[in-house]
């Protein structure tokens, strides 16, 4: 059984990302990409600066890029991956469900909606079935689906298996990659030999978005947790993968093995992209390291090391690839969640 | 008033900074450099692999290198400077202190002892008294002095402000170059397009240093801050400057104002290499960064920015210069205030 | 003596450059900025996004910054350095030069114009004297000079001083630091561990400059040197400083010591910002390095090291800060050489 | 049909992507890992610190690391591939051929030796046939065979190509990677924000094996050509791959068209490490790059791009990934050629 996808917006650098990861997928077959207008009817071979590590798969080269507009998309199409920028997301997502179609979204716009799911799937599924309200409240056929900022994915999954504790207040402190901001989003002159601490609005959405996420759905709305999230987001000198230090505070004490073994015994989902398991644990207090660990599980790892207990909880650090688990992998997961519940 | 010092090896990262800031200094003249005995008898100049950005003073270049032993070092040198490595400084800073030396010494070895005064002059000048006690306790005619660790002496100066408040607990995350580990401690497969999330025995030392420097004297026992510092340490690619993620909380409520009103009116001293002001606040959120800051006010001050409210308390970026404030230029500050003080 | 200076563009990378350049010169006094006309009448505090290592001085962050033409530039301004874009100087510059300005300009349009001095002025002072040509045929009261791209500068003055060997072929391929590129020119994503072997239309611009450089002038006309160039620009994960590594044919055969004694023997000019000596030449052959050399001279020396013999000439590698001696310090020091002959 | 294969020398950076490529390898079976005497004894886990980005093979982990001796490695191993230093090479790799192995090593030793094949697969496989020389002359039951050097190994398979133009002269340029000195060759505070232009011994492997590469075998003697190659050899700041600069002086003329072609048609070899064509050629002026471009062809293919005429011949750049193409994957390659031309 094959699903006809299309992406929204794919040919910048999530969306080379979703093409990537899209090239061989057991269940999705790619039908369409939209792009903005001058992109329109261009080979997207043209279209897209491709600079991802492994060539275009031939048979995309060839696709002819579409306007990002539900009429230019064939009707046959029953998911699309979004990776618009969130202002044209915010315009053109509503639309597009309007339309019928079901859109597993990577951007930032709505995330925090009442009736729209922010996903990952081993950590919140059920909060899927909050699509029933959005339906009825918003007249749509289709459906909007998001997942949360890559920051928020790598941290999250480590946080929630800790719940059983009792999370109570979380600091952390991130060290993202260049490539989080887009092909241009830092300059070399920037981050040569450097670090920017601040990211703007980005520790907001790890503030936010994790309540949402570890949050309960009681069948008709999401609770956020009561979780007390600081962040502080920092720009290092790396490519790829996002590393965070974390401190969790929780009601119950816990030694490093407890939760350790919370992390190793995190759920895992039978979905073509989940990885084995959820969480990668590193006895060896230096890793997880960005360049090294990024490309667990094809990058849907993630990973977790230098537990230490504090006095009100643990500390450790935790990891995941930023583009893959935590952009257009993250998108692609919550379209193979969506597919197995029957959301197509 | 000249003061001829020493510097007890002198060929080392720390030591090129030493002879570095010692270049043209007011009231200290180079007279003797140690090195390890293989190096004994040859002229600088070819004992170092000189790295640091600035030429070798011409007058330097030609001192001849003598071992790290007191008889070598010649009786009118008043004041030594240690950057040795700690394994040897515990063993020959005694020697030398016994001999009659007084050493400002950068080592790690012996910070923690009830009668070694642990100093950043800004922030407690008068633990240098306890003195008094080391020279009764161990009949020395000289005197051992130490500067904290690099990632210490970049948060230390801002929470010794923010203590009025009554500092209770902090987090720390650090995000220190290379040079720190000194010039082969870190290779450029390990660090390039990565970030190591541990540096062995860090965290520790930013954790006890700072409860020692934030103590009280009471003119015969240091008494330790009650303080919980609880600190994450991380490599990252740059060169040189560690930028830190802080968040204190305190007794009392405060508004970002109020830190940084405390920051701008951390004590100055009217020593040679004393900044002008000890603290310098951005408004800029993005700022202090390494590359752009680290050598404000010669790379003796330190940078902050960011400052926000939290539940309990702020946080903010802190940044100093690691091998100069947070290491040469630290010992050296030490010796300054040493000799203002009349302890040579 | 003082003269009045102003800078066209000067809120750029190389802008800034200029204004760090002038800060307490000696014989200039900034009494304009001019920029694109959004920064038009703001404090150049806030026109500019500041990026240079050291702070906007205090006097210079309160000018108001003009338009970029020249009824916005007061009268009494005599010598105007331009680091516009070059389509905006090909329009502007010849406007400022009818207006009577005289322009020492960085920017690349017009250098190899018959009538255009393009010059470094330790290399060919003479060809200054072009301007009255210029006078002459195009009717202005001021002038326009410019000097070379700063691939190029770091190349011909060693190039200049083994002419006296009968200069015949030149094989160079560049290192480029990322700041050539203006700040936002190279993404992090593209240079970091990585090398882009292409910057275009840099290989042409060492070509061509380099023969009008090392060209003669007879008083009305320079003809080209028939040296031929050939140039492989790579663009590397560097900040400052272009490194080159260059293969000189000559007719005489030379041994490397003679190269090192022509480099030694450069000439220099007394003009404020001329260091003492043009060449700095390196017996170590890992040097000269952009990170350790780049500064040398206050980042207006030329560095030479690594010289070799080869089978028809010698091979060798040099160095200069693209944004001091090859760009906002060529031009200052053109500005010092016009002043110090009279042009203004 | 399998081989059993050993590493001598395993624990390195070499030895690690040895493992990595032999794992899953269709010929050839893992069956003995030697390392210094210190390893010895140890599992393979223990013994090396992995930092390949793909984990150790598991059953690669519990390998028992035996010492570098005859008498250590079963009898029934078949073929040796080598990347000791070349210090204990030229101690050891006479010992193993003589014990009667067959040694197809990286290490830098012997590789101009008159009858020891230096071989490149697709450039000159007949020089295989030197080995009964060998054999005749030392007495030996084993072979010795060598790879070259990485930097060698970027260029010599374009050149070999162009020979059929008259191949007369040529400059390379190298933008070497930090893997090529080893894990630890190069440090973190030596090379970011910096390049060293001066590898020692470098530029004379890159002049002599190129020769000997290129020469001709006439059954009983390799003669080397005649071409006179030129190299500036340079340390950047990237990780893997090493890019070139070559410009190639050719008796005849070529246009870029034909250089082109001449790559295009580069021999290949059904050998399972073989790539599917040995040059990929781009018409992008900007590619290859070490980043983008290393992992062609699983690491095996060479690169070339940028290429233009020059008035002797051609210049272009090529790029192959260091320690796969130019060191372990040049030894396994080589092994498989010995393998298919009966020499096991």
């Amino acid at each position: 059984m094959s699903v006809r996808v299309g992406i929204l917006g794919g040919t910048g650098a999530v969306g080379q990302r979703f093409i990537q990861l899209l090239d061989g997928h057991p269940e999705f077959e790619l039908a369409a990409i939209t792009a903005s207008d001058d992109s329109a009817g261009t080979p997207y071979r043209d279209a897209a600066k491709w600079r991802v590590d492994s060539p275009i798969p031939d048979d995309v080269g060839d696709i002819t890029v579409r306007a990002t507009e539900p009429d230019a998309v064939p009707d046959d199409v029953d998911l699309l991956f979004s990776s618009l920028p969130s202002g044209v997301a915010a315009e053109v997502e509503p639309d597009f469900a309007e339309a019928g179609y079901v859109i597993s979204s990577n951007s930032s716009n709505a995330r925090m909606a009442d009736d729209v799911p922010l996903v990952i799937p081993e950590v919140n599924p059920e909060h899927l079935d909050v699509l029933d309200v959005q339906r009825d409240e918003r007249g749509w056929d289709g459906a909007l689906v998001k997942n949360p900022n890559c920051s928020t994915i790598a941290m999250v999954p480590t946080l929630a298996t800790l719940d059983r504790f009792g999370l109570d207040r979380v600091h952390v402190a991130t060290l993202q990659a260049v490539s989080g901001a887009g092909y241009s989003g830092v300059t070399s002159m920037e981050i040569i030999d450097n670090v920017v601490p601040h990211i703007g609005g980005e520790e907001s959405k790890m503030e936010t978005e994790s309540k949402k996420l570890l949050g309960s759905f009681d069948g008709a709305e999401i609770s956020l947790h009561d979780v007390d999230v600081s962040a502080s987001c920092n720009r290092v000198p790396t490519l790829d993968g996002h590393l965070e230090n974390v401190w969790a505070e929780t009601e119950e004490d816990i030694e490093p093995e407890d939760a350790e073994d919370a992390f190793r015994d995190a759920p895992t989902l039978d979905l073509p992209s989940a990885p084995d398991s959820l969480i990668e644990v590193f006895d060896d207090p230096s890793r997880p390291q960005p360049r090294l660990d990024r490309t667990l599980g094809g990058g849907m790892q993630v990973a977790a090391g230098g537990v230490q207990s504090t006095p009100s909880g643990v500390q450790y650090n935790c990891l995941a690839h930023n583009t893959i688990r935590g952009a257009a992998g993250a998108s692609l997961l919550n379209g193979e969640l969506l597919a197995d519940r029957g959301w197509l």
